[in-house]
């Protein structure tokens, strides 16, 4: 038995009324060549546009603004590969408290330079000491007075990433649309508890499956197996986003109640889905937050006449990789048919 | 005195009938960071999320889609460099007529490429021989039964490019926003004139600015000599999609009593704008496609404590041209402030 306070539906809408007019307000949209394409009606939930480029500033947000700051004179840290990192930054900034955030060293130098530039101290850890991250900040928070911002594991965070959810399925119902699949990117499974609570209360027969790169698929793995398992060691992935793991204990007990089925894309699908929104939907991609619209054009899942929404998670792409992925083949035949 | 019939708001409100369920409901959005850099709000209209990546299949298909077909056994011809281009053969290949589209032989490959994808025929012109479109292309329509559809001086086209400005006001109203100024990027002036009237009778106060490229602001001197001018030969700008001269007649009559100014960018002021698109709010950006983005960042009209609304118009771009002004320049001083 678990011994937590999980977050319930009424903590979204609380989390939606402690982000408005901070977070932006991202569109849900269609693209006439997607529905073509697979199909049916596919509603791309645009996370990029979110402040931060990323999902993560909603949760981050909806728990450092509740912070009584006088309680924290060292602020807040929290460890991260670059996405909550600059959530948690821009949050604390916005709060004007000091932020610590601790990346692993093979960390993304756009997110590591985005971090610092919303004002964070960067401090970085060898990615394989990736165990004792928490151990770690929470002995820093005790020497500075700081508090630990988790970047999944938390109720408030799960909240707030919950608020995406919450956005679709209020979106859909105007317009009139019953969602049949709601596809979620997942490392830690904060976005996928987030919306799973969402999901429950506003639209409890559609359903729900996170999305994760192959060798990364812990979610999938923990929720068949029936207990929390880790990625094998030695997994390779291109979705620098999605490597967390175990899932965490609060969202995994979330979880295992309301995911339909954990999917699994490789990185040829993620590259394929990078072009394909650059070429089609003049969307910026990075290969975490492309996850969802790899499966779909994967054809991971009946999309049929069905509507199907996905979150597009995150834009914040190395330049580099950016451009050996989408435009270095142009005319070599990298394009999709 | 003009003996045409132009356009007015109810053509806009029946055009919006016309290409619902079509044409793709774009969103209006915010990005934070582009409000605090111009210490204000911006309304950015995403209409690189259109059918075809631009505004222009709203006009085409506004027109296209009310043909007797039966009557034009030959289709459509079109004249166009790119984008008016793709949204007349999209919507011909709804209607299941077909297309003929004459482009400059000088036009962006990925376009010529992407127009014949969408099934038309495409014949080349020499880019001096401009003058000479329409007369060929009226020829051509006279011996095969086609239609030519002018790319804006047409009242059903006019109509069709306003149902952006309509979006724009009808999604401020309902954020309970009242705009300031309006910023459209502009050639031909359709866009400008469906927004015109649009404004006119939502926002009368709104200010509407018309934004051209340096050396191609026909419009703006246009406005300012109170007759129709043409931009000066030789004049080079990398905005392919804003090259058209002089301003139609009919979008003249109506521009001429509703835009408050016409401002020009140059190219230095565009590549920042769509290295800020990429890097800052994720999206793809075609040259002519930022240029009203680029007169906000280029601090060309004052944005402080006001409401400003833009439509980024089109994400047509050329991969090279975007690898060399976005991606090549990473890490040497290309960055935005």
């Amino acid at each position: 038995m678990l011994n937590f306070d999980l977050p319930v539906f009424d903590d979204i809408l609380n989390a939606a009324e402690q982000i408005k007019g901070t977070a932006n307000l991202t569109p849900l949209i269609e693209s006439s060549d997607l529905n073509e394409r697979v199909e049916g009606r596919v509603l791309l939930k645009v996370e990029t546009l979110q402040r931060t480029g990323s999902f993560k500033f909603r949760g981050a947000y909806n728990r450092i603004s509740r912070l009584d700051t006088k309680q924290y004179p060292g602020g807040i840290i929290a460890y991260s590969g670059g996405n909550h990192a600059q959530g948690a930054a821009a949050s604390a900034s916005l709060m004007q408290i000091p932020s610590m955030i601790m990346m692993p060293t093979n960390a993304v130098a756009s997110k590591v330079e985005a971090t610092r530039a919303l004002g964070a101290t960067v401090a970085f850890y060898p990615p394989d000491e990736a165990d004792s991250r928490d151990e770690r900040a929470q002995k820093i928070a005790r020497k500075t007075g700081a508090v630990v911002v988790p970047s999944y594991d938390d109720p408030h965070v799960i909240a707030g990433q919950g608020t995406v959810g919450l956005e679709i399925f209020e979106a859909a119902n105007d317009s009139g649309l019953s969602i049949d699949s709601l596809l979620v990117p997942c490392s830690g499974g904060g976005l996928a508890a987030g919306c799973s609570l969402a999901k429950d209360a506003l639209s409890p027969n559609c359903k729900l499956y996170t999305v994760e790169p192959e060798g990364f698929d812990d979610t999938a793995r923990s929720l068949r197996l029936g207990e929390r398992v880790k990625n094998h060691p030695g997994a390779k992935s291109i979705c620098d986003a999605l490597l967390m793991s175990p899932p965490g204990e609060l969202t995994y007990a979330i979880n295992r109640n309301s995911v339909a089925t954990g999917i699994s894309v490789n990185d040829h699908d993620v590259r394929n889905a990078m072009i394909y929104a650059f070429y089609k939907l003049r969307l910026v991609l990075e290969p975490g937050g492309a996850v969802a619209l790899a499966a779909i054009l994967g054809g991971k899942l009946p999309t049929k006449n069905f509507t199907t929404a996905l979150v597009l998670s995150g834009g914040n792409v190395d330049p580099d990789l950016f451009r050996s992925i989408v435009l270095d083949g142009v005319g070599t035949g990298n394009l999709l048919p």
